[in-house]
């Protein structure tokens, strides 16, 4: 492990992600420059969460929302989730069987393809409070909310015409959430997008080759957080974003709708301690989470190859034309040192009561904008 | 084209980019909600240029960069354009024929694939002076910046070991650029990036099938902004960002780096124009550019199908995780709308002397905030 302390200098490294098939660059020379790397509020805290006067998503004002789907529990006022439609849908779910053109938009010429924006775009409400972060919820009450993803891709994976549901959560501004109480989203798709099947096909080149499931490898002593009875938690080894983190079932499965109660509550524990970690080690950043699931129809080529999986993404700096015009990545952070920042327990014997990263990047809480690399 | 026109309500459409291979969701009520798309400057005007006391960039600061690789004029303290090497380099030109490992770093276990982090990362310093913007150069001097990235793309294509250039400009904080001087970059990789393989495989997907090159094809009526001798600029049919534009050039050609000196002068011209339009309709935003050409050995397969071409991004909304999670992108503008108000040109015969956006859009030179999609 000397060879991957965080205090000894590291060359950069370009690194294949053989997941998402897409080469990541590890630079840490990157973040020595103060303004490559910072976690810069908008506002001072734009993760705040004061309950504004005109939340929809606060108990009592179930009104001012989309149709409800479902609630937990069913039937009552007094609801812990609820599964609504979004009110401003990316696709609309009133337009199966139309075709483009139908009612005289635009359609394709030229060979163009394009098809009616069909689909579903449900949001779900965590929490009837709106002061309550996911994370401030009791891994049992994480596990309901889990559940009740589950519960809603069950549904719609029953719908003949959709294909793939992408699960999703957006926390804070520049993560792209628009409301800040706790809520989550889904969107379901009548085609599988390609870049979905391109991680299938990568997933299985692996899997012929190697006869390994590059998920199921992902865990490995040096990038290895947490783990818990049937899930661990890692910084992939080719992490895209700095902190990024994966956590995965034990279990070799590629469907997230399959998981069962006991798992879910297991799963919910794994999830907030990682979201806690996150918070307090990078200052409540923005994030991202993905629930990476397999489309509905899988090839049976494809299925025992598949392994669903959740990509947590904290969002510290802005991606730039590089990224946008190779699809490669810069990561300041080895996967290696963001590990070991995130596997600090503040309770556990080593512990010395405060954050790990306060003691070795004590610049961070100041103004986000310092160095936080180890400086030789 | 009525049909097409801004003032009719729109259904919502999934578009297949058969370029990058990706779904687009064209959601035009996704903008109503205000929040949804906003370009919100952190400060008010973050694209602003007053001269810091410490931009290392301007004139006569020379000593305070990185080793300059070639300056135009050559030979004179008068430069207009500098190429110098980036001094916190994502990659570094000193590891060539490094292994991972050789120094003692952190290596690939498990099938884990790495290589060192040997590569180039230069910067194209457009002017010596602080408070000019690349549009405000002429077409000429425009035609000497692009023949700057050019010629080192030239310098680095005799480089045996270098594989691919990306070519690219962060425009503003929240476009990934930390120096406000204008100045574009470059990263030559050792190898090709999977993403830009899997352009150039789709590519060659379109024009098997088809006959047919989709840059080439991309020229249409209803998505042309503007046309020069050698060039045309469009918003592309499945769009992944609202008004983004691609330059292409009319002759079917692979390489960027085969530009002549009267193209790039053309090209100029219409990049000062595309430019120009967008700082204008959109309120000065953060924007990427991203020179999208062929990797330097690239199979005799392929040559037929690729086409070189520069694509234009403004940064208006946040990506989330629907994006991240699924490569589908969401975009609120519909291109055949975002062309007809870039297509507007204020001194000729239609105009009535203010932004065509002014006056459909009344609002988005309030606060960014406000909707700014015609409301039924």
């Amino acid at each position: 492990m000397s060879a991957s302390s965080p205090t000894s200098p590291r060359l950069p490294q370009i690194r294949e992600d053989t997941v998402f098939n897409r080469l990541v660059i590890f630079s840490p020379a990157r973040s020595r420059r103060p303004s490559d790397f910072k976690f810069h509020p908008p506002d001072g805290a734009p993760n705040n969460n004061p309950n504004p006067p005109s939340c929809p998503f606060c108990l009592g004002r179930e009104r001012e929302c989309a149709p409800e789907i479902f609630r937990i529990p069913p039937g009552t006022d007094d609801w812990k989730i609820r599964v609504i439609e979004n009110l401003y849908p990316a696709l609309r779910r009133d337009l199966e069987g139309s075709q483009v053109g139908d009612r005289g938009e635009a359609g394709c010429d030229e060979g163009r393809r394009a098809v009616i924006g069909f689909g579903f775009h449900d949001v779900v409400i965590e929490t009837p409070f709106h002061s309550i972060h996911l994370p401030d919820l009791s891994a049992a009450e994480i596990g309901e909310v889990v559940l009740s993803y589950r519960e809603r891709v069950r549904q719609l994976s029953n719908h003949g015409s959709i294909e793939y549901v992408q699960v999703f959560k957006n926390y804070g501004a520049s993560a792209g959430a628009s409301m800040t109480h706790s809520h989550a989203q889904m969107i379901a798709l009548p085609l599988v997008p390609p870049t979905v099947s391109a991680r299938l096909d990568s997933m299985k080149e692996v899997f012929d080759k190697s006869g390994k499931c590059g998920i199921c490898e992902a865990q490995s002593a040096n990038i290895l957080i947490n783990e818990s009875g049937h899930f661990f938690a890692v910084v992939p080894f080719a992490a895209s974003f700095p902190f990024e983190v994966w956590i995965i079932p034990r279990e070799h499965t590629p469907y997230f709708h399959d998981l069962d109660e006991q798992k879910a509550v297991d799963f919910g524990g794994l999830l907030k301690l990682i979201l806690l970690k996150l918070s307090k080690q990078l200052n409540d950043p923005p994030y991202n989470y993905m629930i990476h699931s397999s489309p509905f129809h899988l090839p049976a080529s494809h299925l025992p190859c598949a392994h669903w999986f959740i990509q947590i993404v904290p969002q510290l700096n802005a991606v730039g034309g590089f990224e946008l015009g190779s699809g490669c990545y810069i990561n300041p952070i080895f996967p290696e040192d963001a590990a070991e920042i995130l596997s600090y327990e503040e309770e556990d014997a080593s512990g010395v009561g405060e954050p790990f990263c306060n003691k070795r990047f004590p610049e961070i809480y100041i103004d986000g904008t310092k160095n936080w690399l180890p400086q030789s």
